[in-house]
């Protein structure tokens, strides 16, 4: 037979419950960052805009591996939405369930750390791309695309916001993690 | 008088030095990250490169603030070297010396995090822009810059170094504080 445990007291019961609350708000992060980081690898990865006219040799066509830099934006994307579903979907559930397991949360930070500069690293990199995209820049001699392809201009902009946001809430659930751990001390 | 506290059972202080000596290395770690920033921004920041021809009208000249990426980047790599000189090291300090405190070391992982992302975005966007002046992208008829400016090109390749290594470092900081979080508890 199990040997009950004596029931907490009230105080810890409070810190509990806090802890639990804020286990509920990150898993429900995590499902937008989910949905963010999703959109903006479809979004990018799909983005093909053949203008109206052509030559007799050149086809004029945008795509988004034309530029090395968005192949690895949608690859960041992938492999954080990957991580975030696969990963730290159930720890998010567990800390859930298991509110005072704090080895599991260390690990999540951690993970969530590396996740947070891939993902960064690839809208970073996007953004500049996209920038030079605008703007393009007259001392390299590197002209604005986007007078030409307007469509690919706008889908390529659009994806970056997914990502970013994703990468907001990231900054957001790793010191939330390391606030309930502090707390638990 | 102040009354004495009991000293600690053995098992703490073993806990507490093993805390103690990853709060040294987090030190030692934080001054290299300081150096990295530092030299990143300094050798991005002083990068200028004249070519010794000219037109009557045009000086072929690169420099870094040409282009926006290269100006975030340093601006980028200044706060964090601030951040982590001005902010982080007297917090690394106290804990080293206070190493069973928490509320400090959630603090400081929040801090981190944000920092690590603001360097990730300086690092990788300056990134995307340096492999566009080394390759040029012939879809968007972008040309590579760098065979005409070659000690330009040198220098913005090199001032990456330092940059991502700090990233490297903060990736390793953050998780460090959380394990130590972890273990107190």
């Amino acid at each position: 037979m199990k040997r009950e445990e004596p029931p907490p007291p009230i105080q810890e019961y409070k810190e509990l419950s806090v802890s639990r609350g804020i286990s509920i708000l990150d898993l429900i992060l995590r499902i937008l960052a989910i949905f963010g980081t999703l959109g903006s690898a479809v979004a990018m990865g799909t983005t093909d805009e053949t203008l109206p006219f052509s030559t007799q040799s050149v086809i004029f066509q945008a795509q988004y591996d034309d530029i090395p830099t968005f192949r690895f934006f949608v690859i960041a994307n992938g492999i954080a939405c990957g991580y975030l579903a696969i990963i730290s979907l159930p720890l998010a559930i567990y800390h859930i369930i298991r509110a005072t397991s704090a080895k599991s949360r260390a690990l999540l930070i951690f993970l969530d750390t590396i996740m947070v500069t891939v993902l960064t690293a690839g809208a970073s990199a996007a953004a500049a791309i996209v920038y030079i995209a605008h703007k393009g820049n007259s001392s390299a001699n590197w002209a604005a695309i986007c007078q030409q392809y307007q469509t690919f201009c706008v889908r390529i902009t659009g994806s970056l916001i997914g990502s970013f946001a994703a990468v907001f809430i990231l900054i957001l659930l790793i010191p939330l993690s390391g606030l309930i751990l502090s707390r638990q001390h």
